[in-house]
């Protein structure tokens, strides 16, 4: 049996097919997200890399910020219960998982079968998600996927004090004009994030061993970062991107068979 | 006696003379701040209004920002004992006083006698202090001080929904792109301030005659939003960006002669 999760963010879509809850039959990320062609495209790809047809689908389950508005879909589901069930497929171990999004970040404590058991959440506030990101690789005029290279070179992270997006925008450009490098100013970046996330989370407490999903869990700045912060470690996967997806696939086969 | 109080802030510089701590010798605003030549230059300027020199000066209290580092004063107030002082002497009935400066925002509460009794403050986020007026004047390409001739001409307030400065940026770049009139979106502008600044102020609440002091008090915009928000009227005075050098020349005065 076939089921497709599909995770439709603000910046990009995702689609994820399984075969009998376990095997993976195809897995997509398309650059565009609510409002384009992105959904469709993503749903169209996985099919033509499984192999097969919409009919042979037992059952979709969408999720994300543009779950409501993909009609394509049987069904949806949160996507912080999608998060956990995908996590936990593709770093069984995790029982905290940190999601930083493209305009938010959360943090979620997961049971030893994904189950969500608590979460803490910023959706109002750009720093600490991945938009602070976007905003800060502005001002050093590189790609937000360029970061952690840079700071990758940084001799002594710049300590940016303002928490807020705007503030520290201003912030780091007096830096860079009294002669900071690039590259610390890049490291100092990632640590305010990192500072912001671990503030969030320890509203619920770092329980078990962490994983990292979202986008950002790509960037490999953020994630040392974090576990500097922390002093602990954090397990990625390289396809933590599309930890909803799977999810949203876990869960249709569940409702399934169940 | 000569008094003179200086406003060092983080984008100008106040300077007031009194004589006997009550008749106005001189006022002047230099459009600079904290680390140029604006407050040696509003101070020479006040000086030469009044007519008088240097040694004429009894005692020199400085405030705002920058009262650290300028070395032309006797002696340094905190901002917020200055404004209340300040705003009592021009608006004699105000028991509260909303400051909406360039950076942050604050709502003090004051007696009969100008003094502060209490006071609540956000300097850590940029929505709903001057700072959030200039972004959204740069997406509108105006000057701020030209928000409030474009917002009275608004037909129906866009609501805003993002507290955020950085997300409600992009809420109203999409908003322009489908169709709202500059003149909408700028009455959104000045009713989103004054939403931030009203639950500010809540926490202490407003009770009794309401005043409005810093730069953002010439904005005509904001101060029918907050009226129009509070349900109250608001009094200003055309020097009310002057209240805190006003207040710190009567606390000279004061320390003088008490
Ligand atoms: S602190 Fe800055 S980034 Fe956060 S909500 Fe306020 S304006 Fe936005």
């Amino acid at each position: 049996m076939f089921t497709m999760g599909i995770d439709i963010g603000s910046t990009s879509s995702k689609a994820v097919i399984l075969e009998d809850g376990t095997r993976v039959a195809a897995r997509k990320v398309i650059e565009a997200g609510i409002g384009s062609e992105g959904p469709d495209r993503v749903f169209a790809d996985a099919l033509s890399e499984a192999g097969i047809t919409h009919e042979e689908i037992t059952r979709v389950m969408a999720t994300g910020y543009g779950r409501m508005t993909f009609h394509g879909a049987d069904d949806q589901a949160s996507e912080l219960s999608c998060h956990g069930k995908g996590i936990h497929y593709l770093i069984p171990e995790a029982r905290v998982v940190i999601d930083i999004g493209g305009q938010d970040a959360k943090v979620m404590q997961i049971n030893e079968r994904g189950t969500l058991l608590n979460f803490v959440m910023n959706d109002k506030c750009a720093a600490g998600t991945g938009r602070f990101l976007d905003v800060m690789a502005g001002i050093l005029s590189v790609q937000t996927s360029e970061l952690a290279e840079l700071a990758a070179k940084a001799e002594e992270p710049l300590s940016i004090s303002s928490v807020c997006t705007v503030f520290a925008e201003s912030e780091v450009i007096s830096h860079l004009a009294a002669g900071a490098t690039r590259s610390d100013v890049a490291a100092g970046i990632h640590q305010s994030v990192a500072k912001r996330v671990a503030g969030l989370g320890n509203r619920i407490g770092f329980r078990g061993p962490i994983a990292m999903s979202g986008g950002v869990a790509l960037n490999a700045g953020v994630v040392r970062a974090l576990e500097h912060e922390l002093g602990r470690q954090i397990v990625t996967h390289p396809d933590a991107q599309l930890a909803g997806a799977y999810g949203a696939a876990i869960l249709a086969f569940e409702k399934e068979t169940m």
